[in-house]
């Protein structure tokens, strides 16, 4: 029997589009005689939905588009859909309004509803706000015989995302009192199956295959998750659904940050999952600069595309920052989508502008050079009377960094162009950036990029691509969805075949001291511990909830780690207002960081 | 039996300056012979603590100070103190790593620990994010042998804010399953009390006082609760504790938006609270115009406090929202802290200056004048090759609200004050306003005061004030922490003996048609519908949830309605990047509005 995953990038709140993208699916599926479609959690309405879930006629519209989407799907396939349930509680009972549900789409109608049970309620997640937990163990029997298989039948255990992410065994702990695959196998199913919508942070795939793994052979269970695909704001969804048998073996995973439709054979006599012909096991990303290259692109990409933007405009300071995410719009909206802006002051130096301009050139992207040295001009007559008698300082370097904020911001508006920020984790972390400055933008790109990461990436480009990285881009006719098979190559396969023709980041970017240029002769680590240093402490803080004692225990300077936590402590007024932040880590600045500003809390190492 | 509620300000995270202000009040009661002290919920690192609760240290340090609290409290006086207790469960029970609780401190030690039953997430809450439910009942003995009862006992339950927010016959239906008051009045306790970091919202305390009644005389309970006071970032707690008898009339009442420290008597005899001997029972603003203002007030003052600012910078436009902002900080934070910057250009027109220097001279602010016309060609000029035939539009208005958002910011970093944004909701909604232009600011005052209500106010204030205003402010010295006497006064007594000098709010700004005035003779209304209709059309879809159908069946205009609400949808990306919004209304744009920003629902009538 076959089973297929139907891997989906969905629009939040485009429940037409979406179902529409179902039905395509699920159309695919039926030509080849396949007997079950799972697609992603809340496939209806995309992941996640947020305070969407609050407005009733969002949720009405959601279960009219399931009963059409029902009508329309070929019968003889059945169809796992993730939409919202009510909760028709009594008034005494209490609970949320909504379950986060499966619906069991078959002939014609909703055959049956499932209740996701764990509700991740931590870093990004709030589905305590909205969801009540399901109190039942989810499962149902699909008849095989419409497929070869008559009067045979698989008994199908469904859970929701979170629901497998409780094995006590292989966390060491439990986070939920109760594992709903353990309840599954108590109940003799002869199948698990999953619809996620798992964010990606780099790395996350090895542990769920770890994980999936371990609880496969545990409950000598086979086991599917079918994971969303696609960006949705600050949340990148990696695709990289997969299937296990009761062996732990891998027998079919999907296209990394790509749709996918593929397919899996549950073979009745055997009671397990075994790969179908032909057999279908994506690669994954050779190494991390790879995989949050590739997260990075479709998170642009998609966020252009979901919010109707074409192309993008940069701030190009010839720094290594504004190439990174340069190269990232072009391979995400194409070179022609992407304009890169000069706008050098008197303080920048004659490299800069090379460096921007050969970078620019290698990436194949347009440019417009912008002086800004009148208009510092024009702000110090303006100020002159008020600032009379202060020195130059950060009030003064700001200015020019919202001149510049300004003038990209004009030409995003004029031409209805997405402006991108391009600053990295390192600096959002201490504030070494400016609000309404280099800050502006629709989008944070790499701003959950660590700095030392930001030039691993780059130099990654350089070794795998050279300029090939103008055909490193996406499906972009009518509209991206999903990487090119060149992309999809090249994320795959370490040093391939492929002869870079030359560099794409212009080595003297790659070498230069890191400066903002806001004043003559300045550079980053007059204002900064090293970049090594400081991106191992940001990392001890931030992900690891070390304290300073800790990370000063673990070898740093005390005095150099206390002035980072302040540093990090007084920069959450300028976060609060940043863009949406392309998560790729663990823990990224944005709804997963909710931090008090007006704050008294600074730990130190004492 | 004297209990006394301290109703406290703490400031997040200040763990030794909160448990010192509790020290004061307990002293301070303990000198009037007072038996129990209630603090208001996690006063020891006060509310919301966010994700400051996911630091080791800090939690490790909460712990310190409550054991070093206990240990400096007066004997023969029980404090009750809002703090965290680790979640000891075994790696096999699962669960979140604390409970928001309640330390009984006796004789130098804590004597127990209570756990919160029922946790909010909704709205600004997040609780379940850190917090485990506590699985007791709460209560305790108190024996009243040191204050001339001797012998005699009171059997106390115990409840931690949202405990009491569940009386299923109160709000016609439950939102959890348990009712924690019932539970206590099974128990057979004498007294229920109940520790409470409640946010204010318009017209909050009525309905806070109207459960606490019902609940009071459903159960034949004593209630006394005790809330905190004093501004969070964008959260504003009006303290208005309060305490009922079991026939539910109000024995005693703190003030409204001030520090207080309030007596009541529990009676052995009669089983029950008694007003003390002097009785407190504080009057309730007169209406919502007062309320309002009053908590804009404090907002303000304790956001610029807590974060270290003494002085506050505004753009003054002439306009009623910076006219009300600068009114704000003239009374949070004292005229001789605030600095009013008129940015004219040439599409201002003559009355715009003249109107915002008056309103200057009436509130005895000091401005500074910075003609933006100079910048303007600047800007021009840098863009005329790349905007060589485009006609002005969005763009080049925008380019004039970001020269002055530049200014602005460029005096806040130069002389370290705190720049207030003047944006009201109606314009928030709709995204009537400049991104990283008039949005840009530390915290955004009057965000969530729809345009009607910012007249309102305003006229209120001249009606009730003139230029008493200036009187009006908060105690300044040294530190300002609460109203002022006269600032209690007014917002209690309507149309008090106070005879307004003069006009604070220029006339001709209450009675000009608002324009934004960004290019020659713009006005709002050229944009948008009437602020009448559009508030009320905001009203329903944000507050009441209601569906654009809903909306047009209330007599709206289908149109309307429906431009209204794609404005809405496509503003989010602005909102997104707000400062801090001062929550004054049930549904504020910030922590408790979370909306997709690449989102393809919008919501139609037909």
């Amino acid at each position: 029997m076959k089973i297929a995953i139907a891997q989906l990038n969905p629009t939040i709140g485009d429940l037409a589009g979406n179902a529409q993208q179902i039905l395509t699916a699920a159309q695919q599926a039926a030509a080849q005689n396949v007997r079950l479609l799972l697609t992603p959690e809340l496939s209806l309405c995309g992941y996640p939905p947020r305070d969407l879930l609050m407005d009733p006629s969002f949720v009405e519209s959601m279960a009219t588009t399931l009963q059409q989407l029902a009508q329309a799907l070929p019968t003889q396939l059945a169809v796992l859909v993730g939409t919202v349930d009510p909760n028709n509680k009594s008034p005494q009972e209490g609970g949320k309004p909504l379950f986060n549900s499966v619906a069991l789409l078959e002939n014609g109608k909703v055959q049956q509803i499932f209740h996701k049970r764990l509700l991740p309620t931590y870093d990004v997640f709030d589905e305590d706000r909205y969801f009540e937990p399901g109190r039942e163990v989810n499962h149902f029997i699909l008849s095989l015989g419409n497929t070869g298989d008559a009067g045979r039948s698989i008994h199908i255990g469904v859970t929701i995302c979170e629901d497998l992410w409780n094995d006590e065994e292989f966390w060491g702990k439990r986070s939920y009192a109760i594992n709903p695959f353990s309840d599954l196998a108590q109940q003799g199913v002869d199948l698990t199956i999953n619809l996620s919508a798992s964010p990606y942070s780099a790395g996350k795939q090895a542990v769920r295959e770890a994980m999936l793994h371990h609880s496969a052979t545990r409950f000598h269970q086979p086991v599917i998750y079918a994971n969303q695909v696609g960006g949705n704001d600050d949340l990148i969804f990696d695709g990289n659904s997969v299937a296990f048998n009761r062996a732990g073996e891998v027998v079919c995973r999907s296209r990394s940050f790509a749709t996918d439709l593929t397919i899996v054979e549950y073979h009745p006599e055997k009671k397990d999952l075994v790969p179908a012909t032909p057999t279908t096991i994506a690669p994954l990303p050779h190494d991390l600069d790879a995989e949050i290259w590739a997260a990075l692109v479709l998170g642009v990409c998609d966020y252009a595309r979901k919010c109707g933007f074409h192309k993008a405009v940069i701030g190009l300071s010839g720094g290594i920052d504004s190439a990174l995410v340069a190269a990232i719009a072009a391979a995400a909206l194409g070179a022609d989508n992407v304009l890169g802006v000069l706008m050098p002051s008197p303080y920048s130096s004659d490299h800069s502008v090379n460096d921007a301009l050969v970078l620019a050139e290698n990436l194949g992207i347009q440019t417009q050079t912008l002086p800004i040295g009148e208009l510092m001009q024009g702000y110090d007559r303006t100020l002159a009377d008020l600032f009379a008698g202060t020195s130059f300082g950060i009030a003064e370097e700001n200015i020019q960094s919202r001149i510049r904020g300004n003038l990209l911001m004009a030409i995003a508006n004029k031409f209805g162009y997405l402006l991108l920020s391009t600053g990295n984790k390192s600096e959002m972390a201490v504030g070494y950036c400016t609000l309404y400055g280099d800050m502006n933008g629709g989008l944070a790109a790499i701003a959950d990029v660590p700095k030392t990461r930001v030039y691993s990436i780059c130099q990654w480009l350089n070794t795998n691509f050279g300029s090939s990285i103008l055909e490193f881009g996406l499906n972009s006719s009518p509209k991206p969805t999903s990487f090119s098979e060149a992309a999809q190559s090249a994320i795959q396969n370490p040093k391939s075949d492929r002869n870079p023709k030359s560099e794409i980041i212009p080595t003297n970017i790659l070498t230069k001291a890191p400066s903002a240029e806001l004043k003559p002769g300045q550079v980053d680590q007059d204002s900064l511990p090293a970049y090594d240093i400081l991106d191992d402490i940001l990392h001890r803080l931030i992900h690891d909830h070390q304290s300073p004692a800790q990370v000063v225990s673990a070898g740093h300077n005390a005095a150099t780690v206390n002035k980072v936590v302040k540093l990090v402590t007084r920069a959450e007024f300028k976060r609060r207002q940043a863009p949406p932040v392309l998560k790729v880590t663990d823990r990224a600045f944005g709804m997963g960081w909710r931090m008090p500003i007006a704050s008294k809390w600074v730990a130190t190492s004492d």
